[in-house]
């Protein structure tokens, strides 16, 4: 394809530099698209302050299909115009885990092992455009797209990837339900979707918890539908927990904070016997004088939990299509392609205050 | 205990007489109800077209604890002046099926195997108290009751048997979920509860099935949730099916229709691969030119399903509790003791016009 | 690749010719195959009867890795000179179906939607290599293979795909296990091979039927590890289960004859309260008086099962290369690449006698 | 009742007494067991050492049936003179947790919220005979109990807890089954029946750990199908792990060590992705500088198990039943009911040497 794009390429840490990409060439079966938004993710931030070879960052992508091949529209069941949404993954499709519906595991699609991946791929590879901080992203043979309708606002669209982590870890895997009480550690981006899809599957009683800082953040879970939320800093989690549920406790509880060990243990304390506590957050620290019989004598069960699936994404496409759910109040700042990096400063908490979803749109 | 209660008890085919009955001593393992109110159910009318032994009817039953010995206090964790919602089971306890969950199979609480049920055990039985169109009501030591907040009304906590069939058919059994398309055949009270019930628990997209004879309760459907409604008597189910969801058709489908044969047929049709659709009613008819190859072809999964498990009940307590569903607009017909026989009657179609939840409120 | 194969072409109705074809050119995610040995299957026989355009039968295919590309080796994990078994399919492996596990139902795979399958692709198809009756076979990027070691007796290897159908309908699907009854209808090769899966993954009691006509077959399901047979024509099926379960009935049964409706309905009677019916076979006929209230009354399950997943095949891998089975006493005819229109034809039960797994070895 | 029983009370710490103890009248639903055979449990050691009040010991129970009243018979479906095995509970049967098929989990037969369970009662609870060290043992109207064929020897039959632990654990929770890699951490009684269950289940590659205290054990483990054995005092479990499976690693590991917080991490290490540990056994130890991102990285499931099910141990008389397996190697040790200390103290490691099933016969 003839022609250049423009990419907003991140060339060294915490900086990122506009540049001219030319288009590829599209084959039989892959595609190129037109990126409409980008929502900026945690991952992201913390590539933007380690960048050691240059990328294109932004995987949360929404777009517009501009040229496709006949075998990739076949595939993937859509035609030049059409709106889809990007999952982040280019797995082989042929290995074990692909072919168990596990794609999200492929050694292809793993950075750490030379894998491609949106957004955490060096433009020296092939065709360069990996990234969704771009006018242009390379649709690759094996991504994975779902499509999208046209009536969604694009602020919503970028939220489909987090919305589907909600509902592969409240839903398909947590099994919150009609009668559920769940607890959410963290009112972050991930702590508020999760709150979003228990809710949308039926959970009776949802609690997100945050500390003093973050008090914006349980009043915006509240708006999203959390029944009760609790202010560690001056609340104890347990006895509230116990309250509000008649000394029930809770069926299922996820870690979505980052930091420190306090949240897990509160996490097994506050699950009832043969409840489910999920990690979804690495720690990085070693934890003392940690407590495993709690597992035991209450015949708990933990999971660790990180991603979604083909289905989860759905799922969370088929929620933001219906409408129903006033995902707007999440969208705290939105960005020019040219301010890519006071996006990704601004996600990092290094920017304008009080983010939350924040997106670039790279055709303003 | 000294003293009496007055019974509507079914003395004959079509017949009730009000009968003054001996309270029962209250042991330290059993209790006497205070009935407040009861809802008519399909059986008890199919009971009182061929009473042969006098019994009382009526079995989805609210009230309040009057009388508790405290073992009974103890176990069941409620105490005099408490609401509770019955279950209709009286299992042993002790036998495999009790013991592995499924106590409404248990061969203790099937009349057709001389056990005993509320609403279908004969007055000779002692203490006669075993059903619920009385002001009064015997509660055995291994009666099953959930205890239920005072602030619910009356004729919603009439619904709580029927609507944890519901869960039990929607979402503990057929899984249904964010992302899922149900269609459920038959709008009469059990389709309705399945629509809600499938709507609480997340589904996306919920059809219900009805002829042009039941344009009224299709209409409630809607406002009780349904997305859609479709009359077979003059539209094509498969072909609306498949204009509804773009062609995917059905997760879940169930049927609860009465009668024939032909409801069973299209719930195969609309099912997708790997579709699951439920056997909800007995037809009473056997099938002829049945094509049993579509389940191979499609790899379908059918299931029997028959009543609840404590955990749908305990789910349906919880839905009504929480007060977010229009319940009360299913209330269609309000009855005082004396009018028992009205109740069953128009309950059956043989007696005021257009019933749906019909209930008897004993002390009115 | 410079040079040629020999292939036994189907090239009419229950007619084969050996014909020289060409190799193809092995790309960098492909291979070629040396077919080592083919089982013949029930499929393949019904392809020979009505053989309308030229292909290349058989599809249980064992190998050896004769090419292979750098990209497919590492996708594979196998290098020239490893042995292989191969799965049928040929899946996109970028469709909803399979990026979701079920990579068997994607319409790439089916003949009957032009796609591609072993066994069933017409050599019109380039680089017409697609069956197993030749020496050599074609391994496309999107082939499903699994390693295999030296050791495993070629026979053995051939019964891969059976077992593996075995592991998937009794273990997987089925959920046979320890303390479990399991009654087989019908004693063909796929019988067969379900009562080694179900005894392999531990279920208690194993029952199969035939009828007179398959007393020898009844025999080696007893030394394969069936705990009991029956003899349908002689013997009233629902009273010896009974019988032999001291009346507890079967938890899971699965039909797998061809023919008649009887079986089906004779399966719905022994399964118990809250069992398990699965139909492996298509039945080809409308069944009458059907009596469905069986399965609402039992609570039954039925299942339509068809084919296997990447984890049974490998399932029946590690069990088949265990060697602890006797599994060499199913092989009764071997024959070599010019003897294929008689291992079809034996197969088909119209050459010789007493067939069970009929296999072709292409180098013989 | 008229008459008396011989029971070994223990009164004291580390001290039992043989006393006579009268006989109970046997009421409608409850029993009177003779004892043939009790196995000597780790609790029941534990207890021993301990003794506050005193009560009779032992809940590994197998008798018969010496009379019997009829609303028990017909509810546990035997009559005087039946052969059964015991579960150590006594539920109410009425509860939440029983109504929905965790009777273990039964507050009232809690010992530690003053219920009453098999083998930890005080004799002073009235009829004093709750324990299996003795002649006969009370069956009280809630008792759990299984049939037991009569063909089964005396000491495999004392295996059925233990083994229904087994089961409980490696296949109904583990899923353990054809083709599945086991880790098995602690070559105890326990230990050596997990190997046992996960066998039954069809697991392919069964692995014990032990250390060099205990190379007699591991030697038996290989007796009772385990595939290997690991001493972890000389070599490197992950390492061993990964020769043997080929680097695939384990997909259920459990640790049923006594002690230590090391194989708790080990187990953590040989999982692999998407592996399931379990932690059978309390650790008593607070664990420090604990990894608790392997959990997250790997997507770990960590359950804590406890305990046995109706359905475990049904499978549990029907593995024993079957006579496949060499159990009765598992018997080191076998006691007259005088003789009790010395079993308790052989079974604690404190009395004759190399003990695995302890039991005792209180009619030799």
């Amino acid at each position: 394809m003839s022609g250049t794009t423009l990419s907003a390429v991140a060339t060294g840490v915490k900086q990122t530099e506009i540049k001219e990409i030319g288009l590829p060439e599209i084959s039989e079966d892959s595609a190129l698209l037109k990126v409409e938004i980008v929502g900026v993710c945690g991952t992201d931030v913390a590539y933007y302050k380690k960048i050691s070879t240059p990328m294109i960052l932004g995987h949360h992508v929404v777009g517009f299909i501009e040229k496709i091949g006949p075998v990739a529209a076949e595939r993937w069941g859509v035609k030049e115009g059409d709106r889809v949404v990007m999952e982040e993954y280019i797995p082989c499709g042929q290995c074990e885990l692909c072919r168990t519906g596990y794609f999200r595991l492929c050694s292809q699609t793993d950075p750490r092992r030379n894998g491609i991946r949106y957004g955490v791929t060096p433009t020296s590879v092939e065709p360069a455009l990996y990234g969704g901080f771009s006018q242009h992203m390379y649709l690759h043979p094996n991504a994975v797209l779902h499509p999208l309708p046209d009536h969604v606002p694009a602020v919503e669209a970028a939220l489909t990837l987090p919305i589907s982590n909600g509902f592969e870890w409240m839903s398909l895997i947590g099994k919150a339900g009609p009668g559920s009480v769940v607890v959410i550690q963290g009112p972050g981006q991930q702590g508020l979707v999760c709150a979003l899809a228990a809710k949308a599957s039926g959970a009776e009683t949802v609690i997100v918890t945050g500390r003093k800082t973050s008090i914006k953040r349980l009043e915006l879970a509240r708006k999203l539908g959390a029944d009760y939320t609790v202010n560690v800093s001056t609340e104890d989690l347990v006895e509230r927990v116990s309250e509000i549920t008649g000394g029930k406790m809770a069926d299922l509880v996820i870690d979505v904070t980052s930091g420190g060990t306090e949240p897990v243990v509160s996490s097994l304390h506050v699950a009832k016997t043969r409840g489910t506590v999920l990690l979804g957050a690495s720690k990085g620290h070693l934890f003392q004088d940690f407590d495993l019989d709690v597992i035991y004598n209450k015949n708990l069960t933990i999971k660790g939990v990180r991603g979604h699936s083909y289905k989860s994404v759905q799922m969370a496409v088929e929620f933001i299509s219906s409408g129903k759910f006033p995902l707007g109040i999440m969208n705290s700042h939105n960005y020019k392609l040219s301010e890519t990096d006071m996006a990704l400063k601004t996600a990092g908490g290094e920017g304008e205050p009080f983010p939350l979803l924040v997106t670039v749109s790279p055709w303003l």
